[in-house]
């Protein structure tokens, strides 16, 4: 089974690099550009085929490793 | 409109990154863990209503700036 992790800034955090790919797109004519915001996607393949402990399992990584809670927010998606 | 583009290192190439990851998450218990690939996610706000004229600047913005081709691949999603 293979998952997406997404880990991005949360909503109130200040997220310097993605200002900065904003500001770069503008300065390269993409006018209609509004918020830009960046974060990671982990890809992982899991050797687990029951998709809830699938979920419980990744939610588990993320909360150990992947994200730093304080400050980031995390989504899980299995495909 | 919403969009998310994907940035990934392609496939052949080495990802050191996401092999951290791995062996951490190796190390935490996680033994089901198979290949990890570590990207990035860029959330971008357009103010663009028409999806086709949308998905042409992001591919435009991929190509020009997100995204460096000689080594990585891009997806977009509007949502």
């Amino acid at each position: 089974m293979k998952a997406r992790v997404f880990v991005t800034l949360k909503n109130g955090v200040l997220d310097p690099q993605g200002k900065a790919i904003g500001n770069a797109l503008h300065n390269l004519g993409f006018a209609s550009v509004g918020d830009v915001r960046q974060g990671k996607v982990i890809e992982i393949e899991l050797g687990e085929s029951d998709s809830t402990r699938a979920k419980a399992q990744l939610k588990d990584m993320c909360e150990k490793l992947l994200a730093n809670t304080v400050i980031e927010k995390y989504e899980i998606e299995l495909r």
